[in-house]
Parts: structure tokens; sequence; C-alpha cells
């Protein structure tokens, strides 16, 4: 056990969009939460040296390296947070458990199970605590959907509902990013955003038992184009390249207990920017979500007075609601980057209390199984049982 | 008493937008419910021989008139339904009265206190049953909020909060029609629709105590125009003519049980087509309801678990919300013309069982009392005390 | 060709649910339309005499039969409206048919493709109309979709995305009535719910090319109980049947222009009373709308200015809309009865100017179609072409 | 003008609610944003010596003091951030002027006008940059409302209804705290919510020409209190004191360039936590926000195509939007601290560049002139001009 207050020293690979959003939340975490371990934001890699440099001093890092090895030997790290393209996973995680560093990874784990069930060994072979920044299971009011469904206030359940709708790639000429080639990112709207909504859904209401899916590339070639330059980027249209991942998903499930699930993500639902939602149907009640509005839960009971029965619109800001109390009074809402502060939260207060938190490697092999079945499924054009 | 399934024999006087509402609902009411009396549409009246012939063709009326002191005079008539332009009110109630018709009739019941006074004796004196069509109060969610409030469930009453906002008279080139005409119409906004406002709030908290309030006319000057063509009627921009009545009046008031309100009504507000809306605050609980989705009541109970607490979304479309048993299954909407269904099936149970229903002509003169008092205090700036 | 305003007689067969929907439509259609026809609603038929004779009385049709076939005998027919249970619908509209009757029917049109097709047969082979009650595509805003679909404004689409979800039979007490057994309604939620969104869905965006499904059912064994008392009747849970329909279904399709759906319908979505919604997400734009509050229609435009994006809220009721101009000024909402004015509307166009309206048995047999293949790829867990 | 990324020392007197906000804005400000100036945590002021010395571990200051003039008094600060209880603001920012400090306050800036306009003389007679927590003008969408109105987007504004509504201290055992004494807060729910929408106001349409109003304080006796507590605070009913502020107050105004506006302030609205909302209905459009949804504008354009006119629901989340592009992709909603960065952004700017940021002490004047107009209209009942 460590004692309170101690530091913990993290070495960040990666430094975009998610080294972005995990560096704030090292920064933040001690100005909200008592947690037990204080980060010390010791280094952050990257290979292109002016990049990361200037993520090192916008985000406060002590130091950076350009080879992400570095990092890993050296002995004043504990922690090694992975915000790197997705197929980098594996080799970065397998090293740095070898090395007996805790482990921080984003999602998907890895391109396949087998890349997945690797790292899994890895960490456990190595005894160091492991997590998956799943980071939606995070907000409060999915928390607090967590709690009412553990509580039995909705009972049975029936029905998991769950669309991850996107539109940042309608346009054509949106060039070949990485995101849109499966050699480095093992699948598109599916891996990317689908893989949270099914993580959403075992976290609530708990395991798959069978999947059946179809997959779409609506845009199957485009421009060749840099991968910096956010989500305008446009593409040099004079040399195309083919798009190797799916654009959107369906899929249709059925889970351990009973209930009946529909999925899915996709990059060209016109208006819906990030539009992470779902619904929960059992038998004492409903619950519905949507990370566009985060804050609030919508949750129904059907043991309400009759005539007095409805959704009621819970703005999850108060003190009794997961992680609120740590911020402002009820009615003043948080935002995205605050589901990071609480995951992080977590994982440190696992390494702190030599328990192992979630989601970690095991869910991030399940979720990676899900994915797989969910792509030979759509390959196949025939359900695909898990087990 | 009436006895059950006998006929009562109207006679209408006027046929524009409320004639056909008022129409509606008398052929409608014995489809829906189970009313002691089955209205009889006898006759229409109307200057306008063409426009009238065709509104008792349309509307399935036995007979028309042009002349509306012949159907006073009709012995065939029990009721007379008053739908003309509210300066005729006055005249036509008062012979309807000393007739012995019963009588329903649009609101403002009059153009003045002192008129709509001597409209209330009238029918005092010739014992007739009366009615105002302050139709909202039929809303089935707004029965159900008043229901609620009865039954204490929302508690002592802190606020009262009320807009209505419609936007069809932005355009300048919008003529100079009836409604614009205080000679005609009494007063703009005020009377038309923001005297919804304030019948639905003595309706369900009750009566004022003071108010003190503002008028505005920001279009002063509009083309002379013919009445007809709907709200998208344009005048003749050669000819002006002066808007004699208000644009838009925001009051706040005093409420005899110390709740304090707000209330606003303008025809300048973009985007809003007909958003007739109230919040009720109470030490218990609250209620929000809004026309444009009139099914729909929002509802907070202030006991309700901690952290489960929010407004409710009930679709007051169920058997046990007032009038909704004798539509279709929860869920299906009901529409504006609806209102006028439960109005009337109201009035004639009224007739039938010799009880005077409400809202009647003394809600008529409380009202009007209130428009005077509201434009007494706008045209002095200061309180006026209602006594 | 009719002349205008000539008389068209109509007899109906059965009397509930359906049966108040229609003959509310036709007593209300002149009210509001210009039509060339004007219904005379001469003779409803249903087994039970007292409940059909209060039907007749209270709906205002001129004569009652308790025998179907004697209103198909009678001369003095024009057309026949069933509203009956859906294994009767065959031999009703076949006889119909054969008499040369113009024939409108409840959905779905039956319990089969086959017989789906003979009845298609019959009206054909016998030159009459024929219209299927899918009422939803006469909702004003769900035909202002249409039209911006059919103007290009969304552009090519990309995804349909449609739940019907309800909640009355989630209680296991509730009673194993009709709608719960195969040999009467054909099918559960798929057939009662899920094929208005399937036709939707075909008016919206096309033809369907292949589906895979998933099937339910909840509760298995229910009390048997009477079919009348509506949706809180309670069975005798001393003896119990099979309940041998759907409870819920899940859709993945495709469709013929390389659009992806998903459909899903359910009755065991508690909170949710009627809720039938759809999204459509295009090129260009995106449409969602939702019955429950089915006057509004959001729509969404890509080609709205930077920043300024973002799904419209319309209230569809403006004379601009289709439909929305024969009722109040815009702003006032219409229920759900008016789709089958709508329908109705143009059900006696088709027939008075000669042309065959839609949706009609051609759709009823399409419908049939999916319906069948949907049970055929839950059954046999597989993807079935449509073809 | 200072250099890039000079520093800039920053003594903070008061630690409590907005302590927290302002100390993490601090903190944030670098991470997000390119400003010129980077804030140094220097020291942190209050007379509880335990309490501030645990917000100063908790929020990363260097330093605390007990007595806030010696932080005043050192040479190595250059801002004083006042967030103290607003009958101190005065004597503080008088003495940091006079030691020529930059200052921000929280509002209100005083207790009356005549402290607030010695404050503004005290700053520009010592030629420090100064700034006042209006903070909600810095959130994005009421930023980009800002722009939409300045471009002429909505035109003519005819009126301005402003709603704030908290529901916090609605038990009638909720404390004595130090909000509910005159002496101390100056006034109720006017000053410390009230004057947020009245802030709002000016910064969106401009100035107030005059204004009438109403208070009331709906329980006269609270429980003599503890402070501390949080909003969930139970006094000791045994020993009871007087409130002697507003719970409640609503204003109507006319604005300098004609329009209307209506506001209401209150702590008596169940389920409301922290609804500070606006409408604003122009001549070519309408704009409505909510702060409980503080990412979504609601904008209508009234030259929007016929039939499609409706409030656009847009998530200022964009790279468009102000601000946004400094936080997350599209669709990633920010929460209420963000406010407190922005506004610290433009006033470190303000410092750096040599200009006098907004909203600052002169607006603290004209919101106290507003704020003691409301109460003397409330005390003598009628208009006050604003002159």
């Amino acid at each position: 056990m460590v004692e309170r207050n101690k530091s913990i020293r993290i070495g960040m690979i990666g430094y975009q969009f998610m080294g972005k959003a995990h560096s704030h939340a090292y920064r933040d975490l001690p100005f909200y939460f008592d947690n037990p371990l204080k980060p010390e934001l010791k280094v952050i890699a990257g290979r292109n040296e002016s990049a990361v440099k200037e993520a090192q001093e916008k985000f406060g890092w002590e130091s950076y390296e350009t080879d992400w090895l570095k990092v890993i030997e050296r002995d004043d790290i504990d922690v090694i947070d992975i915000v790197t393209p997705n197929h980098t996973h594996a080799e970065i995680a397998i090293a740095a458990a070898e090395a007996g560093k805790h482990i921080i990874t984003e999602k998907p784990l890895a391109l396949t199970v087998d890349e997945a069930q690797k790292m899994l060994e890895a960490v456990k072979k190595n005894n160091v605590k492991h997590m998956i920044c799943h980071n939606y299971r995070f907000v409060p009011a999915v928390q607090f959907a967590k709690k009412l469904i553990e509580e039995g206030k909705i009972g049975r359940v029936f029905h998991y509902r769950a669309n991850y709708l996107q539109d940042f790639i309608i346009d054509p000429n949106f060039p070949l990013v990485w995101r849109l080639k499966k050699e480095v990112s093992g699948s598109g709207a599916l891996g990317d955003i689908g893989a949270h909504s099914l993580d959403l859904a075992r976290f609530l209401i708990g395991e798959f038992s069978e999947v059946t899916a179809t997959m779409e590339t609506f845009i199957k070639q485009r421009p060749i184009g840099e991968m910096t330059g956010g989500l305008s980027a446009k593409g040099d249209s004079s040399k195309m390249g083919e798009v190797t991942v799916d654009d959107a998903v369906a899929v249709i499930a059925r889970f351990e207990n009973g209930a009946l699930g529909t999925f899915e993500a996709t990059r060209f639902a016109g208006g819906n920017r990030n539009k992470n939602k779902f619904e929960i149907n059992g038998k004492k009640g409903s619950i519905r979500w949507d990370m566009e509005n985060m804050n609030n839960l919508e949750v129904y009971f059907a043991d309400d007075a009759e005539g007095e029965q409805g959704f009621r619109l819970i703005n999850c800001t108060e003190e009794t609601h997961p992680y609120a109390g740590a911020y402002w009074p009820a009615g003043h809402i948080i935002g995205y980057e605050h589901t990071f502060i609480h995951l992080i939260d977590e994982f440190l207060r696992g390494i702190a209390g030599d328990y192992q938190p979630a989601p970690n490697f095991e869910d991030g092999v399940k979720n990676q199984i899900l994915l797989e079945a969910i792509e030979k499924s759509a390959e196949e054009r025939r359900w695909i049982k898990l087990d």
C-alpha cells in the first residue's frame, strides 16, 4: 500500500487528442479529489520532436522523449500511459509490463484478440495494474445509472439500445487519416466509437452471448492526406487511397441475461457531432442517456403513481451523484474532460490500494472479442456466439 | 333537469376561426363523450352571406342567417354561441340572455369591465347558463395540473410564471386587421392571448391581488388591409393606419395567496408560433406546461428520493388523465381542437344538470377587471390593486 | 370520374379501436377538406350485437349488421372498410372485391404473403380501388419529410434508423388478448407496430434489399383473458395460455439505394407509450421524427452556415406544410386521429379521380413480404434477400 | 506590453466556492490557451488558518496568509483576485488599487453604488486593470449569441426575457447563511443571481433605461447556522434570525434601444438547480439559451425558407465557436468552470496588451446602479429611470 499523497510518476506515450485529455486529467485530479496518489507528469514521448516538445510545454510535462522505449526504461516512471494509434498499443504495453510499470491505455486495447490476450498475459505475469480508457463509464450520470441498475431499480432488463453517431467524414474530401486505415486502427466506426457503446453495455447490464452485424464503407476512396489539421483537414484529391475500415456498423445482440441489444456506430449521421447514447428498458423502469447532454439522466420508474409516470430529467450534479460532489453546486454542469479525471482517480486508487480497477485489460480483451465477433459476423453474414 | 340524450339546439353567431373550432366541437362531442345533451347545429349567422353560407355547409349547420337578431328570436334555439369580434359580444349576449338562451362566448367577454358586468347581470337576471371560452383550461394536461395542485401535491405556491408568445405580426406589412384596432378588439396581445394566461393563473392558483405592467406597440402604423386572407395577409402599403392596441405586454403580479406572478404576452417573439406556457413553483413541487406540446406536463416532486429528483415528462394521454380516456390508447396525442370539445362538454353538462359551469361570465368579468387594471397600470405607470 | 360532392357510401366491418378512428375520419373529412366525395356512414358490422349497436350510435352510423357478409351484399355500399382482427382481412377483402366494392383495410394486410397476394389479385381483377391504413404516412410532418427527401434536400441516404416502442404488456398479468395469438394476429410487435416502421421506411427512402433479424417473447405464458377492457385489462391468472407471437423484434436491413437500416419494435420499453420514431441521415442533411410529438420535425441541413448548423425544430402546422392548412393557425397542433382523415381524404380522391392511391394492397403485399422475411430470418438466423 | 509567457503573479483573497473556481481557471489557462501571460499562484488568503491552508494545498497555491492586507503589501504580487463575501469587496479592492495591483473581483462589485463608484475611481486613479466576474458572458454559446447579434443576424431587438431560477433554500430549515444577510451580501436572489441576468442583458443588447420591480422574502425567519456545510446545511432551529434579503425578485425593464425586458431571479423554484436562461426576440430572429445545457444555443432565423423555419439546436463546440476550438472535437461538451478560464484569459490579455478588458468595474458600477434601482423600485412601488 502506497502512503497517502505519495507521488506517482507518469510517463505518457503519444500526445494528440487523447494525450491532451489524459494530461489534463492528471493535472486536475488533485485539485478535485483526495486521491492517495499525486501524479507527477514526468515525461511525454512522441516521434515528432517539435510537436512533442510543444505538447510537453503546453500540457505541463517535465520532459519529453522521441523514443518511447526510453520512457519505459526510465527508473523514475511508475505508470505508462499509452495514447498512441491503436496498432502500437500491444508492443508498448507488453514492454511496459515487462518493465514492471502500471499501464493505462487508450481503447481499443489492440488490433486483434490475439494481441489483446498477449497484453493481458503480460500485465498479469508482471503483476502490474492495468486500465483501458473506456472513459464514458465515468460520467456521473452513467455511474448513477449503474447504481440504479445494481440496486434493482429497473428490474430485469429487456432491452439495451445504443447509438454512437458522428458526422465528421461525410465530406468525400476528408482525407485518408490513420483512423481510416485498417492496419493502423483495426477498424473504423466499430473500434473507434462502437467499442465505447459495447463497453457501456457490458458495464451496465452484463456480458453478450451472441451478435449479428453488418458493416459498410460508404466512401471507398479518399484523398491521401496529412493526419494533422483536425477534423476540417482536406486531403490532396489528386492522390486517392482506399478506405480500409468501416464507416458504419449495425449490430443485433443477445445478452447472457436474456436482454436484446441493438447497436449502431457511424461517422455518417449528419448533425450528430458526438451523439453517444443509450436506452435501457427493464421490468421496473427505463434509463436514457446521451453524451451531448452528459450531465442529464432520464429515468422512468414503472411504480410511480398512475398518471404521474414519466421520464424524469435528472441533472446528475448533486452531491449524491457519483463524483459530482467534488465539483460545483448542483446545476453547474461538468464536461467531457472530467470523465478522464474520474477514470484516472480510479486507476490510481487501484494502484494505491492494491486492487485491480476496471475497466482493465480483461475488459479490453472482452471488448476485442466482441469487435472481432462483429467483424466476423459482418463478413460471414451470420450470428457469432461469444464464449 | 334535461333527460339523457335530449337534443340541445345551438345557434352560432360568427363563423371564422373560432366559429370553426366551436362547430367542430359540437359535432365531435357525442362521438367521444356521453354527454346527457346532444347538440343540434341549427343555425349559424354572419353578415357576409356567401361566406356564412359556405361555413354553414362546410361546418354542417342546418341553416344560416345574415342577421344575428333573428337567431336570438328563434324559438327553436336553446344556446347562443358567440364567436364574433370582441366589440359585439356585449350586445349579442345581453339580447340572448333577455331571450332566455344559454350563452357561450369567446373571450375576452367584452371591451370594458362595465360592459362585462352588464353581461353578467343579464345572464343572472335571466337565469341562463353562461360560459366563456377559456379553452386552455380544458387541455388534459392543464386539468391534471389543476388536480395535482388541489391535492396539495406541490404545496404552497411561490411562483407563477407565464408567457404567451406569438410572432405573426412582426412583418410591418402585415395589415391593420381588426385585432389591431382598439375599438373592435379592446386590446392587442393583452386581450387576445394574455387574457388566456391570466385565466389559467386564476384557474390554477387563485385570485390576483395587484399588478404592475407595461405595454408596447412596436409598429405603430400598418397598411390598411382586408381582414380575410389568414396570417399571411398583406395590406396595401399606400394607405397606412394607426395600430391602436398593444403588440406586447409585461406584467408583474401578486396573488392573494402570496405567490408572485410574471406574465408576458407578445406577437413579436419570432419562432414562437403559439407558445402558451407556464411554470408554477411550490414548496413541494413544480409544474411546467407548453401548449405547443400540449399533451405533456412536466412535474417535479421535491419529495422524490435524493438523487432521483427531476422534472417528469408526463404524456397526459392515459385513461387516468382528465378527458384523455375518451380518445385513444396512451401515447396517441390529441390536438388543439379537443379543448373546445371538453369545454362544451362541461357547458352542456351544466345545462343538463342545472349547475353553473366554469369558466363563466363571472370569470369573464374578473378577467376583464384584470385586463383593465393592467392597461391602467401601464398607462399610469404604477401598481393597481384588485378588489 | 365522380362529380363533386357526390356521396360515397361506406360499410365498415369491425368497430373497436380502429373502427372508432376510421369512423371519426369519415365524419371529419368534409369539415376540413374539400374532398370531391362526401362519405355517408351507412352501416357498421360486428358479431356482438349490443357492442356493435353501441358503436353504431356513438360513431354515427345509420345502421348495423351482425353478419359482415350482409354488408358486402348490400347494393347501397360503395366502400368496405375493414377494421377487424388480422386473420379475417383476407376473406372479407376478397369477398368485397368480388362484390365490386372499393376497399380500405387495416394493416397488416393479411397473415401471410400468400393471403396478401390473393387479396391483391382480387382487387386488381375486380378493378376496385384499395388502400391499407399505414396512417403514419399521413402525419403532416412525415409528409413534409417526404417532400424534403424528394426535393433532394438531404441528398444520398446513408442511414434509416427506426424504433417503435410501447410498454403496455410488461405486466405478466396482462391477459392473452388476440394480439398475442399468432393465429389471429400473424405476429406480435412485428406486425402490429414494426409493420408501420417498415412502411414508413419504404415510403420515405425506398425498397429494402435484405434483412437479418431476431425476435423474442419475454413472457411466454399469460393468463387467459377477455379481449375487452382496454390496456389495463387483467386476465384470470388461474388459467394460463401460451403467447405465440413476438414481444420484440430487432432488424438490420439494407436498402436498394445502399442505405443501412436498423429497426426495433417492442412492447417492453417502459415509459414509451407509443414511441414511433425514425432518424434519416443523408449526405446533405438529416431528419428526425417522433410520433409522441408528431407535429414536430427535426431537420438538419449540412449546408447551413458554419457554426449555425443544428437540428431545426419545425412545428409542421403552417399553411405550407402538407394538410396543415386545413386546420388552425400555425402553432396549434393536431393529434393522432388526423392521420386517418388525411388517409381517407387520399383514398376518396383516388376513387373520385380514378387513380389508385397509396399505400395500397401492393404496399400491403410488400410489407407482408418484409414481415415474412424478418420472421424467417429470425427463425433461420440468417440474412434473407428480398426480391 | 508584457512579453510572451512572462509570469504574472496572483494573490487571491478568499477561498470558498469562487476561490475554487478562480484557482482552477488560473491552473488550466495555459493548458488550453496561448495567453501571453502565465499565472503563478503565489498566495491565497483567508482568516480561518486551517481552512485556508487546506485550500492552499488543494488548489495548488505556493503560500497562504490569514491577513489579506499582507497579500496586498507583497511586492511579488501583480494581481489581486477577490472572492470574499460581498461586503468586503470595496475595502480590499481600493487597497489593492492603491498598491498598484490589477484587480479581478467577484460580483456584485459592492453593497452600494456609492461603494462601487469609489472602487471604480480607485482603479482609474491608480491606472490598474480591473475586471468583474460576470463569468456567464464567457460561455461559448453566449459569446456566439453576442456575435450573431453584432452581425445583425436577429435585427432590431423587441424582447429580452430572462429567468435565473434556483431552489436551494426552499427548506425553511436551511440556515441563515451570509448570503441571506443584507449587511454581508447586499441583497439576496437579486444580487447573487439576478445580477448575472442583468449583466448578460447589458452585454447582449445594451443599456437599460428604466425598471419596475417587486421583491419578496417568502421565509422571513431561519435558524441561525454555520455558513459551512454546503447547500445541504441545516441550522439550529432553536435560535432563529431574520432573513434580511429577498428570496425572489421580478423586474420589468425598458432598454435604450426600445426593447422590453422581463427578469426574474428566485431561490424558490423547485427543480431548477441553476436555471440561468434567456430568450431574445428580434425582427430577423430569436435566440434562446439555458445554463443547465450551456453548450447549446437555440437560434431561429426568420429568413429561413418557408416551412423550414424552426429553432436550431446549435451545439457550440465547433472550432468556429468562441473559445471552443481550444478544447475537444465538436460535440464534446465543456462545463461551468470553463467560463472562468475564458474570463481570466481575457483579463490577462488586457494586462498583457494594455487594454481594459470587460466586464470591468464600469460594468460593476452599472450593474450596481441597476440593483439599486430595482430595490428602490420595489420599495417605492414605482418605475425608476436609469441615467
